[in-house]
């Protein structure tokens, strides 16, 4: 099965979202927990609060506190090894913003689709599709991403990509310290320029995000429909914004041939990574590298055409407080579901047979050229 | 859940594949038929020729007869409402082919995790990680492409490149009519001989295949886990050989500007369609578009560096009947994997709530311009 | 599908339940509910008072007000389509009482169970083995009762038999006017009498709880692993106190002849109902007849032999304010179970192909004997 | 999860059975199978026999040979880690038998609620509710049994009551050498008799099954929706027959109290095991007794009243060669089912967190008395 319910994700360790942008509350609830784990509520507070809105001046201004409660499965700081439920209350809406517009479709956005499919929906904003969801993954994201951590995984993303200006270098040290959350400082200005110049323009721009998973062992996934690369690739697609996923060198890949696309062994270990880390659908032992293509946001306050609930023409304008480019925001969200993937592989898949291959332990992952220029 | 078993695929409509490539049989059953619906193996059938090897010289000559047999769930011509089991008994393995290469794991091939994570492997072949496997799919997709066409609802593939050619015309007549499965005839010729060209040189090239899902209604897909876009996506993700997937305009959307990559509505739909025939993960009506990037074959009868099972450096040489670009025979496998989605949603949703939107019915989504140039 | 994970309940309709005893709240979230539906707190406010504790000296002495609360999926009164996330806050829990028994097991309770699989408990209480949990799942089978009562069906329960006491009459309007749910206003005082004497001698008593779901049509239900009888018999086996399930004559089945055990049909219906409603695992269209077996209370004020944590014999007296009788309060969980199952299968198969078979609404249900004497 | 579909059963180990009574083969995959154990058919085969028709003249006497064939998942003797298709050809269908009943309905079968809810059904047979579909569960538990019993863990099965007369004495030898499976000696004649009387008289009696899991560990199963005791009660239900399931001393419980309920723990143990080895839904290390109401075989060569696929009234005589006693067949169906519920379950939650009870490895199991006299 696919899925199970459209807001359940995950096997062995699965998540249900609930809540809408303007309710009460948006929560997550995490079930699979395994018992008598250190439990730390502040753990997952920071990686919301790398989501949050308000982090500079070149995502939306709004400043919401989105405070984390847990209600459920701790006891004395530990798991109890029962659901637990992580609860963000709504606060500081400003519906006053939408009313202009609550009665047209917003080019790009879920209304049209979400009124005709739901037949109602909250004008004063997008319900389950808004990105406000994502608070809820990410809480999730942050404790798979703890577990995983612990198991010598990590998993850390950055934009190669914005305003279709890509950078070469990867500086991880640099990405957390600027707004961007890209890698490559020689490309900063022009890029921050890029979104200025947007913004400034009532406009926005896109980016492609880029999230390596570093330290899997070597036989996660599975060769049929559990590949690692399409699971990764579905929770990629599963954000918002998200249009296209790629593996490794991914659409480069097309345009090759089979003798320089495929990645040599040696005793020593593959002698580059195009396939980004992931052979046949499972988990080869070098880094896995997923690349996500986040669309310029679709709320912009320049006049777009569009219909009314009647059909008729009309012009609209989204004000609010919108990113002029959502994908420093959408890192976090795909290191989260990122997370989430490799954890609930990790539990369901965790006797692997070693098998009788060479011990890949010595093989030196930096030693490879992770991704070939593309 | 993302999946339930590493087999199987869908939900309210699903299917489990088994069978390995040099076993005895590889089959598929078909859950959650309907009863009292006509059932025609020769339908069947037809698409498995399409999948079939040995169709032209620009793929491989192995010939398979691939006939499928029929198992459980039909009475008189009429399916019971229980599971079908589709059975194909494998022919023609000409085992010989693989003796030399028994100990190495080939590169781009899952040889080597394969191994690792099951600690045993059939040398013949690939097991469940060959393209055989998807034989199970195309038979299983074939019974679903009928379903949804009986509701007004097309699917059908081409490639849109091969070998870095990339095709501009969409002329559905022609694809069936060539051996590569390209929509633009002008392109043929070039790309043909990039194809022999790799094939005489004992290489191979990749392409970009091209779904378009045509005739949903609106309102299939969610906006939280079951977005149709990622639901396609991943559909698409787990068929071999795939590195990326896009939908819409995809990556090419990262280097827009929102004014620019919105899709416009008007009182007679929406006028253009780089969205690719969803809006915040929910079919809007219009076509939908899906892209998948396939690697150039990894089976190539050039020496390359490789190890075998202790570790040690040798050259390997794949022999045997592979095809130079195997994006022909992935149009059929890809149509597949998206009829399975649509109709695995389509009975999930069926009792869709119209809403209060205006009737599309009357829109005309042949006036869409339906892809802007990339 | 029945559950994914141990706290999850249903497919088409499903709910996660989450909370423990004694930490800060419990709660449930509703998914796969229809959008634009009426949403009235009271209605499931009014189900989760009858399994309130404290409703009489008969059940628990404890009064908690057991107040539901509304996160999320309901707007401006009506369901938008998503997760309904219910909440009840903990309150009025006395710890104190739970300090004497903490580091021993109580007899009859998951105590040891629980401490040897998780590691760690709450000695406050049950945790998620609690009574307390099926709060959660009242909540959720009142909304699933409002939908099913919408097509005409309806679910009702009563105590069959209290302390081995069996009443012959079933007069439904008594069933809620007296504290034990029984039907039988001839053996009521007798039961009463004997619950009484329980309590009075710090002992308990069970009971036998009998569903009854009228007004099914034909078809609900699966040859195989969806039995309906299956799937009622599971879901209230995860009832606390439940240790036997049976349907129709159930064990007294087992010492008939078939020619007397069979239900003969009549152009006007089946003659009688020993099957219990079901033939084949799918419902006839007779009513549904569904009992179960309640222990005895574990919770006993009088002094039995237990061990303690570190194996060391010991005494344990457990104080608090228990039931003497739990059957009267399973009756709404139980009905609540079945609402569930009934619920999600209607949806699952709700395009039932109605065959050939004679109409049968125009059987007369109240003319069946609904089941002979055991 | 238990089922996803109506023909699914399992989760970590799970298996899909298809195939009509009447159709091409009835066959099953299991999915889920652990890579590189090895695989013996013949071991298969032996339960299958255990399960056939025609072992004695208490039983039918049609005769089959239910030869299993594999068609994937294993190579050179071993498991590859990918799903086991196992098939078995039918034969010897005697269609001739059914002619005369083919337009009525079958009192106590599923033949009425078949055809209106499928809308046609084949007259030679029960399709998928034959009891001929339980061959492939007996096939995948006779797999599940081989690797429990490889962990430690035993599941056998008798038949406690025949045709009303209830043994006492458990002579384990016993079972397997008289066509009852009955395990008490002194009553075998007795039983026989009752058999043998039924037949002669064209009718048929019922049973009680019981099924004792020895060797479990503590920590099977959860508190909620995953209790061990729900999980094998719903598996045993799901049994074609099978009209109750009681775990322990089930329904007999209901009408004791409490202080006699209850098992006490001493330092060597509980004193009793009244429980039936489950506390809280969770094992508790001593053996788990199930105990199934198996109703008298419905299919009677004695004229019985029906209808017509016309609602006319007619008389019916079931023909062909039916069981008198269909108990001694439902045994070992009841030990595939059991045993496909523990091996899930063990599967799912290998990696139980031992906690700090004292070792209960130095309890003695055999100083329990096991069941007190219901």
């Amino acid at each position: 099965m696919l899925f199970d319910s459209p807001n359940t994700f995950g096997s062995a360790f699965r998540i249900l979202t609930f809540g809408e942008s303007h309710g009460t509350a948006v929560g997550v609830v995490l079930d699979g927990v395994k018992p008598g784990l250190p439990f730390d509520l502040e753990l997952i507070q920071k990686e919301l609060d790398r989501r949050r809105p308000g982090q500079s001046d070149l995502v939306t201004p709004r400043s919401e506190a989105d405070r984390v409660q847990v209600f459920s499965g701790v006891y004395e700081g530990r798991t109890t090894g029962h659901p637990i439920a992580l609860v963000v209350f709504n606060e500081n809406q400003r519906s006053g913003d939408y009313s202009a517009i609550k009665d047209l479709f917003r080019p790009g956005h879920a209304d049209f689709t979400y009124q005709r499919k739901y037949g109602l929906r909250d004008p004063r904003g997008g319900g389950r599709s808004s990105a406000r969801e994502t608070l809820a993954r990410v809480a999730a994201g942050a404790w798979a991403k703890q577990q995983i951590e612990a198991l010598g995984v990590s998993i850390r993303g950055f934009n190669r990509e914005v305003a279709g200006i890509e950078g070469v270098a990867v500086d991880w040290d640099y990405v957390e310290r600027n707004p961007l959350r890209v890698a490559d400082p020689a490309c900063f200005e022009a890029q921050k320029a890029a979104v200025e110049q947007a913004r400034d323009s009532h406009d926005s721009v896109g980016g492609v995000c880029e999230v390596w998973v570093e330290g899997l062992p070597v036989g996660l996934g599975d060769p049929t429909f559990a590949k690692l690369d399409a699971l990764l690739t579905y929770a990629c697609m599963t954000i918002q914004a998200v249009k296209g996923v790629e593996i490794g060198n991914g659409f480069a890949s097309a345009r090759r041939r089979g003798s320089e696309n495929n990645d040599p062994f040696s005793p020593s270990g593959p002698t580059k990574n195009d396939a980004g880390g992931i052979l046949g659908g499972i988990s080869s032992g070098a880094p896995v590298v997923v690349r996500l293509a986040v669309k310029p946001t679709s709320s912009i306050a320049r006049p777009q055409q569009t219909i009314d609930q009647e059909g008729q023409a009309a012009e609209i304008v989204v004000k609010g407080r919108h990113d002029p480019c959502i994908a420093p925001r959408v890192v976090p969200v795909a290191e989260a579901m990122c997370a989430l993937v490799v954890y609930d592989l990790w539990l369901t898949q965790q006797d692997l047979n070693e098998g009788t291959v060479p011990a890949i332990d010595e093989w030196d992952w930096n030693a490879v050229e992770r991704l070939l220029e593309k």
